[in-house]
């Protein structure tokens, strides 16, 4: 009888509506049924992408797509810029390195976002780069950088921006198109509410031009083949079938709340976690300027077991929260507030991380995060 | 109120049982209770691959475990065989010849299969090849070759066998180990009764020593990761946790019925589906001696068109069958007798065909295809 909330940044909740529709019977992919699917995915995810770009779609995880747009866009010894201030930001650095890009790799300390003038003065000393990777919402430190003033920076140079939104889209904005993000990659398992298996790609003419270029060999991501299937309105491969037919339900279900009220919900949860969680005297881990409200991360008090902690909340109480990663193990939890998760779910979250503090011996008064939470999340102004 | 009954080689159909199973709530992916989810699968698996090798699971299409194989196989400028005698042997060539492999092509006239003697002599011409890369069960022809007797051969060289197993697995018989089948790939769409989302890899010692030291750039479907993640009963990225934890309960299926069972079920099957096509003059496409038991290939009569016939049977009457690749557009249709398809399934599919064949013009006397079948199906000896 005990709860199973994912309260993590992926997967995240899948309500039961799409839990309905992802037990349904699969249809044949190759069929004008199922090219109607991908017809009405590819129109939602423009709206949600805010692009008239292509949008391919793939059959992988969120760093499939990554993998995507490193192989389509650089061909070896070509140059990059990867941002790295955190896990996912690691991965670009990875992905550029593995496939023989000379790898400029901007570090940016863990909880602090790079700056558009950094940016800048990278391209200026490197005016041969070829694409500068960054991450919308870096979930291991809770950071989200200003995509559209580096976006503006890079749009002004040959280089093309590639943004990680697997965690980001549909929870926070991203405007493809306005703030020049020429290949944004995402997933269906974060702000789409399903489970994972499918990823996403949109490119702009400037990065469909790189990546006709790009001599690195491809297969099963070649985003050229994507696009002439696209162009039929099919995948060059068996798409994930069941997660693309809950796609369209998922891509109706957003709409029908609207993006813009969806942003802002998820910031208005967000802002009532910080609050909940600064009333037991969690710290925020990244610079509140530039925290994402795809999640909130915060420290672990310095005598509490953060590992022990999420895991006592799961396993006793069904409630899921992520720990912290790499150098942060055991000094952070993280907190996600997107997808279907409501007001409920957080003040659920947040009771349960009162409940197991306290077990743990953690001094404050019970009740305390609960009622700064609700104190926001009644003031809607 | 229209069937919607699959008997196409993939994706098959998802039996109810497993609808409702793919429609429950997900779990994390980095927990003891998923842990146990992933060490299920792989002990399952085993059985089914026959084989005590190492099983990567990836999430991709069947294509991208290929992908897998000769990325991970094969480093630029290696020698490479690759039996082409259909669609997915030619998915083979173009893997190898992407990522710059030396590539034998060792075309098979469609509807033939490949000997172990021809792969002896190449393998004798080309001591320094690398890889071997068969198919299984040929889908786009219905071909099977003896794998058993390519696995003897290859074996007593350096090379190692490369079997692409997507269609086949569980449904007729891959001795991985005793066969000396270095790499089986498969995916979840086929035998194991699932929706597209899942590919399995499985690797020898012999494969293994391989990968170690191929030079070909690789991130997502890097097998060595896979093998350490492995080791801690993980996956290097986000898994299809939604199909995963549907895999347990299709394993489980699979075993209660028994593996040998199962292929002597769809072997069956097969046999009343060729009677019922003889009866109403439909000549098989394949040599009879090399006709795998994943599914039936047979010829269109001349004076019909066989893509109306396979679009009239699924847009009328909700049956889809499908239809000849390439060159065999609108000449050859195919019926799979795979996964969760019993008998009744297939003279479902068998009336309808009728149906249509005889409202198309072609001359038989209605019910024969059933009558010829239902006499094989009553008939276990």
């Amino acid at each position: 009888m005990k709860r199973n909330l994912l309260l993590t940044p992926g997967p995240t909740q899948v309500p039961a509506q799409l839990c309905e529709v992802l037990g349904r019977p699969i249809i044949h992919h190759r069929t004008p049924q199922f090219q109607d699917n991908i017809k009405q995915v590819v129109e939602g995810l423009k709206e949600i992408f805010q692009t008239k770009n292509d949008i391919y779609i793939l059959t992988s995880s969120g760093s499939g797509a990554m993998e995507a747009a490193v192989v389509n866009l650089l061909s070896p010894n070509d140059k990059a810029i990867a941002v790295d201030g955190g896990k996912f930001g690691e991965r670009w650095v990875e992905l550029c390195q593995t496939y023989g890009a000379r790898t400029i790799v901007h570090k940016v300390e863990w909880g602090k976002a790079p700056s558009a003038s950094q940016i800048k003065s990278l391209l200026e000393a490197n005016p041969d780069t070829k694409a500068v990777f960054i991450t919308l919402a870096e979930t291991s430190t809770g950071v989200t950088p200003d995509v559209k003033a580096i976006g503006e920076v890079v749009s002004k140079t040959p280089a093309v921006l590639v943004v990680d939104a697997v965690s980001g889209l549909a929870v926070q904005e991203i405007k493809t198109d306005e703030w020049h993000c020429d290949i944004v990659v995402s997933g269906s398992h974060k702000g789409l509410m399903l489970p994972p298996g499918l990823a996403f790609v949109s490119a702009s003419a400037k990065a469909i031009d790189l990546i006709n270029k790009c001599a690195t060999p491809r297969y099963y991501f070649d985003l050229r083949e994507c696009k002439k299937a696209m162009e039929k309105t099919d995948t060059p491969f068996t798409p994930a079938i069941g997660i693309m037919i809950a796609l369209v339900e998922s891509l109706n279900m957003i709409k029908k709340d609207g993006l813009n009220n969806m942003f802002v919900r998820y910031a208005h949860l967000a802002r009532a976690v910080r609050a909940g969680c600064k009333a037991i005297g969690l710290e925020l881990f990244p610079d509140e300027t530039c925290a994402t409200n795809v999640l909130t991360a915060v420290k672990v008090p310095a005598n509490i077991d953060g590992e022990k902690l999420t895991k006592t909340m799961r396993d006793t109480y069904g409630i899921t929260f992520a720990g912290g990663q790499d150098h942060l193990k055991g000094k952070v939890i993280r907190m996600a507030h997107m997808g279907s998760l409501d007001e409920y779910d957080i003040l659920t979250g947040l009771a349960c991380l009162e409940k197991v503090l306290f077990q743990m011996g953690h001094k404050f008064e019970l009740g305390s995060a609960l009622t700064a939470a609700q104190k926001v999340l009644n003031n809607k102004s």
